[in-house]
């Protein structure tokens, strides 16, 4: 894949370091997709680790980058923080417009990729955010960036921690951290996931175990020990999210997991930025051993 | 003052603390007016101190709250924050729209109340932003939040850096400490300024220099020692903010002022962000001494 229309939108200077958004004309979304890294100080010497960010439905770049507060303590541990975009969006280079959820909906479609290559239509044409994630986005970072791709580390929210855990087991060895804020632990079980796997992917509920993390631990595949927290506020507990599904199939198979719940901390980015510096730490112990 | 309709419109645990956003029907507006308040944990156990942050141009009390990563040292330090809205919005009391700028411009009207009460039609009916922050909110936080008014500071960005050192030095002995990220030295000498308070307070420019910082300390106006943080690649910076002015008559009449000029850094939150820390750092220690 080449690397085109790569376009700088903006950059700040913060915490010494630089918050930027971009862009580019993404072969797999074939639409013009943005995303945000914040480049450390410490990458004026060399490489650093690269700690991604997925975030969750209705979300974009920007998110996380401007609410999350990460980037005090990235430019302290001398981490690269890249966070995509949710889906595709606008108009394709076919001059489609991408799809979006008919009812406009906001668990599906626009902002709710959910980190799939659907293959249903019309959604294959432009939905393809596993693959973006996984390996277009990491391509042009490579070739962009000051960006140690030796030295991996993936966490996300909700929609964006299920991309996270599914990513780091779906690709054994690339991720050295793997951490997550109230992450959707099973599509199979519950609604957000079945309407979107079954959007995206189809009635066969077999094809979404690969994008299930229990479904995947209880099939074999494994990752660095998880990191997860959990706010017992959050109104989406019970119904979606299910952190006793990954809790068990963990247990059963030694994955290893430590899960915090937190007590009174609800779904926002309050939650996330309260417990933000606790997973950078995470991420950047295993990244520098 | 009576407080009417006071309403909790949301609130979030975060870093242990309550970060709400509330409304209350104001007097001084006859709008309905918002405001987040972030309570510390620490208040659980008795009044806590408070700091004001007044934001710039185009911002309501959401943006500080969101993206400058105030809370979490808040949280540590015990400090309570409370931010205002900018201007009055919506529709008033009376049934009358809220005036706006009349070409929509974002420097004047909504978001642009610039902490002054206006004396001209058709601003002075609801653009009684100098009044609201100085004496209607402060009697709601006193009522209804866990706040030690003996001990408050006073801190903001832009067009609410001018807010908060003109709200310093007319209040003399009510701020225990001050600060400012890239304020507005002079509205008497930029355009934000002389078409704020020329549209506010009219054209005679002698009734202006109660709203300007570096006339009030000229005039002989004091107020604590003040921090101001001012970055040097702002792009307002020589047009608009002018900390030259500020220094000028700081130094000829011993006002004591810290200016930290920060190479490379511009006129965002991630440079709030970035320097909240010190701020807060600075408010608590005159705050709890």
């Amino acid at each position: 894949m080449t690397i085109r229309d790569f376009k700088t939108i903006a950059t700040n200077r913060c915490f010494d370091g630089v918050q930027g958004v971009y862009s580019h004309a993404s072969t797999e979304t074939r639409t013009t997709m943005r995303f945000s890294v914040f480049t450390p100080p410490q990458a004026a010497h060399g490489p650093v680790p690269v700690v991604w960010f997925l975030s969750g439905l209705t979300c974009t770049e920007e998110n996380v980058t401007v609410k999350a507060g990460a980037q005090r303590v990235a430019a302290e541990l001398g981490l690269m923080l890249v966070a995509p975009d949710t889906s595709p969006r606008g108009v394709d280079d076919g001059g489609e417009t991408v799809p979006d959820d008919p009812d406009g909906a906001w668990d599906f479609g626009l902002g709710a990729g959910f980190y799939v290559d659907a293959t249903e239509a019309p959604w294959s044409r432009n939905y393809r955010m596993f693959s973006y994630v996984a390996t277009e986005l990491p391509q042009l970072i490579e070739a962009e960036f000051p960006a140690d791709m030796a030295a991996q580390g993936i966490m996300g929210h909700s929609m964006g921690g299920h991309g996270a855990l599914t990513m780091a087991l779906r690709h054994p060895g690339r991720f050295r951290s793997v951490s997550a804020f109230a992450p959707i632990t099973s599509p199979l079980n519950c609604p957000w996931g079945e309407k979107a796997l079954g959007g995206y992917l189809g009635a066969d509920r077999s094809l979404w175990r690969a994008h299930d993390t229990t479904a995947l631990i209880a099939d074999g595949a494994r990752c660095p020990h998880i990191l997860v927290d959990q706010g017992l506020a959050d109104g989406f507990l019970d119904s979606q999210l299910k952190p006793q599904l990954l809790e068990e199939v963990c247990m059963a198979t030694g994955q290893p997991l430590t899960l915090n719940r937190r007590e009174g901390y609800d779904h926002s980015y309050y939650f996330i930025a309260s417990f933000m510096e606790d997973h950078l730490r995470w991420h950047a112990a295993a990244l520098k051993e």
